[in-house]
C-alpha cells in the first residue's frame, strides 16, 4: 500500500466482499420465508430447492452468465472472450470481488420464483429452469442495463440502482409465466369463486426470513454503490443504507395499519410482505433521500395489501406473495425513480420495465412450456395431497410432531 | 481520495454502516428469543410486535427523536433546528452513516420492554408506547449523556460506552413501569405464594435469538467506538470486541455452573440469559480489558440466576427475564465502570443511573397509565387464555402442529 | 492516520474483527444444524452444549491455549511468557484483533465433536473435554503449523490455509476417539447388521444452520488471509471468498445429483452435508482458483455421500455426519493442496495429516477414557430412551407440541 489509489482499490474490493456476504445470506432468508409460509408436508422440498437453486445459480453464472452479462460483445449479449477472474495489473478493483458481488445477486431472482411455484412443482424441472435463468435469461437482460449495452440504445436512460426491475421483477415475470402454466394448488380456489386460505406452517421462521432479507438488503443496495474508496461513495452508501431501512419500516407499518383498518386485525404475513415490498420499492432508487424512501416504502406496503387479494381474484396462486412483493413493488420502485429523480424520465423507466418484462416473461414461458411438455412441471394430485417431501426428498421436515 | 483525512472519513463511515447492520440484526434476535420463550398461542403477536416496534422506532427516531437527542438545544433536550441528513462539506463523517448507527439502537430499548409485557398486553397500546419511547423518552435522556448536555452539569462524569444504562436499563425501567400496571399473566402466581413455571415453546429459536444478539453485540459495542480511522480507534474496537465476547462467555458459564449447583441441572434458559447478562454487563465498559470483561460477565451471569426468582418472589412477571438481563445487569455494568475505570467515579455512575432511571420510570409510568385508561393495556381474560394470536393477528403461528 | 502504514494497520485489524464476527456466527450454525438433525427429546441438551462449548473454548483459549499456540517456545508448544493483549507500539496489527480472530476458531473444532457424540453423552464430561481440547490439544498441534514451530522441522512444507486439518480434522479425530469409546445410540444398529435411520427433528433449522455456516465460512477462509491492507491481500481475499462459495455450491449439487441417482430422491440432509463438505474441502486451499475450488467441492460432496453409509457399516454412529464432513473431507481438502498447488508436495500434506491426526486421536482417546472411568461418558439407557433433556437441563425444547 503505497498510494491512495491502492487504498481505494482495497476499499472497493472489501465493499464487494462484505456486501456480497450479506447478499448471499439472503438465500437463507428466502428459504426461511418460503418454508415458513408453506405447509410442513412440502418444507423439505422447499428447503432443498432453495439451497440447490443458490448453488446452481452461482455455478451457472460463473461458467456462462457472467460472460453474457459483462463480457464484451454486441448489444444483445456479451461474449466469453473477455471475462476472466484474473485481475489485470492495471485493474481498478479486484476481479474476483466484483464477480463475487455479482454472482450472489443471481440467486435472488430464482428465489422469487421458488416461492411462487411452491407446493406443486417438481423439484428437478424447477432446478433445470434455474439453470437457464441464471445462465442465460437473467444475464442477457442484465447486459442491456448493468452490462452497459443499452440494447443498442433502446434502453438508454433507464435507471435501476440495485435491481427493482433487473433482479426482482425479473424473478417476478419468470414466476408469473411459471404459475400460469402450472396452475393453482389443489383446493386453493373453489368452483364458486371462493378463495381458501392455506396458512403457512411456521410464522416464526417466516419472520426470521424477513429479518434476514432485511439485513441482507443493506448489502444488496449498499453494495450497489460499487465503490467505497471516496467521500462521495461512502456518503452515497450511507444514504442508501439509511433509505433502505426507512423504506422497509414504512412498508411494514403501512401494511400493519391497512390490515388493521380493513380486516380489524394486524396480519403478520402482510406485515412481513409489507416490509419486503418496501425494500423492493426502494431498490431501484435507494439513493434519493429519506423522504423519498419513506414514500417508496409506504406505497410498496400498500400495494402488497391490495395485490395479494387481486392475484387471488385472478386465480393466480402465489403461496408466499412473491408476485405482489417482487413484481408489483418492483415495477412501482422502478417507476418511482422516474418520478423522484429529476435526471430520469418516467418514459425511460416504462420502456425498461416493458422491454425487460416482455423478454423475461416470453423467454421464461417458452422454457417452462418445454419443460412441461418433456418432463412435466407438476406433481401428481396424489403427491400434492400427501406432500411433496416424501416423494421428492424422502424425508419429513418435522417427523416427530403430530399434525393437527 | 486524496489525503489521509479522506481515508479516515471513509473508514469512520464504513464502521457505522457495518456495525449498524449488526445492531439492526439484533431485532431478529429479540424476536426469536421472545417467541422462543413464550407460548406458541401468543407467538404471532410477539413476532408482529417485534417487527413493528423496530419499524416504528426507526421512523419516530428519524422524524423526532434524533433531533431531540443530538440537535443543538438546551440542557434538557435538543431542537429540530440543526439535524439534517445532509453531510456538510466540512463534516468529519457521513451524516447518514451516523444517523443509521444511532437509529438502530433505539429499537433495542423497545425490544426489552416487548419481552417483559408479553402474553398479556394488547398490540396497539404497546406500539403507541413505542412511538413515545423512541420519539421522546429515549432521546431526551440520551441528550443528557451521548447528546452532550450533561443535563446542565448534573450528569457530568457519567460514563456509559455503549449503553448499559442509556439503552438497556432504559428499556428495563420502561418495562418495569409497564409490568407493574399490567400485572402478571393469569395463573403465574398462586394465591398460596406458589410460582408456576410457564415454559417457552421453542428453545431452539430462543437459543438462536441469543446467538443473534451475541453477534449483533459486536456491532453494538464495537461500533460505539464511533471511529475506525486511526490506530487508536482500531486498537480500541479490537479490545471492545474481544472483551464483549469474553463477558458473554463468562456470563453463560457462570449461569451454567450456578444452575447446576443450585438446581442440579443446567437450565438452558438461564444459560441464554446468563450470556445476555454478560453482554449487558460489559456494555457500559467494554474497553477495560479482558480481565475486567471476565469479571463483568461472571457477576452479570450470577445476577441473572438470582434476579429471575427474586422478581418472581415480588410477583413481577417477566416472561423472558428481560428485567433481570437488561435492568439488573445494566445497573451492574454501569457501576462496574465506576469500580474498574480509574477515571470514573462510582458516585457519577450512581447519579447517572438514578437520574436516568427516575426519569424513564416516571415518564413511562405516566404514559402506560394514560394508555391504560384510554384504550386499556391488557387483553381480556378470555383472550389471554385462548392466546392473543387469534384476536390480534388472526393467525396461528404453528397451525399444523397438535398441541400437547 | 498519518501514513500508509497506519492505513494498513487499521485495515488489517478491521479484517480480523469483521471476519471474526462471521466465524463466531458459525457457532449458531452448528447449534441449529445439530439440533435440527437430532431428536427433539435431546435438543435442549444439544443447544446447551453448543452455547457452553463456545463459551468454554473462548475462555480456555484466552487463559491457556493462545499462549501454547502462539507464544514463544520450543518446537512442541509455546509458553506463557510472551503473549499479552497489549499492542506493542511497533506492532504490525492490533493484538486484540488477532486474538479475537484466533479465539473464534477454537470452538469450531469442539462443535464438530458435539455433533458426533450427540444424543448419548452426558453434558459435563463433554464440557470438560472441551476444556482440554481448547486449552491444550488444539493449541499444541496449532503451534506446529500456524504457530510456526514446524514441530522441529518435521512438519515443514505442510500447507493448510484456513484449517481443513488444523481445525476440521482435529475436531473429527477427537470426535472419532470419543465415538469409539461411547458406542452407538441405542437402536441405531440391529443385531442382524441392519441400520435404523434416526431422522432429525427439524430440517428447516438444519438448513438454516447450513446457511449460517456457509456465511460464516467467508470469514473463516477469507479472514485467514490475515491481512487486508495491500492490493495483493484484497485480491487474495476476493479469490478465497469466491472459491469458498464455489466449493460449497459444487458440494451441494454433487450430493443432490448422487442421491438422486443412487436413492431416486434428493436427500436434503445429504445436500446440506454436501455443501458443508465442499466448504471443508476448500478450506486448506481456498486460494487456488475457481476451477480448483469446483473440483475440491465436487469431490467433497461425493465423499460425504459415500462416507455416511460407510461409517454406518463400521457401526460408527455419527448423528449429524460430522465425521464424514469434517474428518473425511478435511483430509481430502488437505491432500488437494498437495495435488493442485505446485509449491506444496503431497508428501508434506500426508505427513501433516498423519502427525496431527495421530496426536489428536491419541490425546483425545486418553482424555475421553479417563473421563469415562472417572465420571462416565454415557447417560443411562433409561435417560437415553426418555431423552437427555429432562435429566440434563430439566427443560423440554418444544413442550407444547405433541409427539407423533
Amino acid at each position: 500500500m503505497e498510494n491512495f489509489a491502492d487504498v481505494k482499490y482495497v476499499l472497493d474490493g472489501f465493499l464487494f466482499i462484505i456486501m456480497g456476504v450479506l447478499v448471499m445470506w439472503m438465500a437463507a432468508g428466502f428459504a426461511m420465508l418460503e418454508s415458513g409460509l408453506t405447509r410442513s408436508k412440502n418444507n423439505a422440498t422447499v428447503l432443498t430447492k432453495n439451497l440447490a437453486l443458490f448453488a446452481i445459480s452461482c455455478m451457472m453464472y460463473y461458467f456462462v452468465g457472467y460472460n453474457l452479462m459483462y463480457g464484451d460483445g454486441g448489444s444483445i449479449m456479451g461474449s466469453f472472450s473477455t471475462i476472466s477472474m484474473k485481475t489485470a495489473a492495471d485493474a481498478a478493483y479486484p476481479a474476483a470481488a466484483d464477480f463475487f458481488f455479482q454472482v450472489v445477486f443471481v440467486a435472488t431472482a430464482a428465489s422469487v420464483i421458488s416461492g411462487s411455484i411452491a407446493e406443486r412443482m417438481k423439484l428437478w424441472p424447477f432446478l433445470i429452469f434455474t439453470v437457464i435463468l441464471s445462465g442465460v435469461i437473467y444475464p442477457i437482460q442484465g447486459h442491456w442495463s448493468w452490462g452497459g449495452s443499452e440494447l443498442g440504445g433502446v434502453m438508454a436512460g433507464f435507471s435501476d440502482f440495485a435491481g427493482s426491475t433487473i433482479v426482482h421483477s425479473v424473478g417476478g415475470w419468470a414466476a408469473l409465466a411459471g404459475v400460469l402454466i402450472l396452475g393453482a394448488r389443489k383446493g386453493k380456489y373453489g368452483k364458486d369463486g371462493s378463495v381458501r386460505p392455506i396458512p403457512g406452517s411456521n410464522l416464526t421462521l417466516a419472520t426470521l426470513g424477513t429479518f434476514i432479507l432485511w439485513m441482507g438488503w443493506f448489502g444488496f443496495n449498499g453494495g450497489s454503490q460499487l465503490a467505497l474508496g471516496s467521500k462521495a461513495d461512502i456518503d452515497g452508501i450511507a444514504l442508501v443504507v439509511a433509505d433502505t431501512n426507512m423504506a422497509a419500516c414504512a412498508g411494514a407499518i403501512m401494511a400493519a395499519v391497512l390490515t388493521q383498518l380493513i380486516y380489524k386485525k394486524v396480519d403478520l404475513t402482510m406485515v412481513l410482505n409489507g416490509a419486503l415490498a418496501g425494500l423492493v420499492s426502494c431498490t431501484a432508487g435507494p439513493d434519493l433521500g429519506m423522504m423519498v424512501a419513506f414514500i417508496e416504502g409506504i406505497v410498496g406496503g400498500a400495494l402488497v395489501v391490495f395485490a395479494v387479494p387481486m392475484f387471488d381474484k385472478l386465480r393466480i396462486d402465489d403461496p408466499v406473495g412473491a408476485l405482489s412483493v417482487h413484481l408489483v413493488a418492483g415495477i412501482w420502485g422502478t417507476l418511482a425513480v422516474g418520478i423522484f429523480n429529476p435526471e430520469v424520465t418516467i418514459m425511460a423507466q416504462v420502456k425498461g420495465i416493458v422491454i425487460v418484462g416482455a423478454f423475461v416473461f416470453i423467454a421464461s414461458f417458452v422454457v417452462w412450456k418445454i419443460l412441461d411438455l418433456i418432463v412435466g412441471l407438476r406433481v401428481s394430485e396424489e403427491i400434492e395431497v400427501q406432500g411433496l417431501d416424501i416423494h421428492e426428498t424422502g424425508l419429513e421436515t418435522y417427523p416427530e410432531f403430530k399434525r393437527a
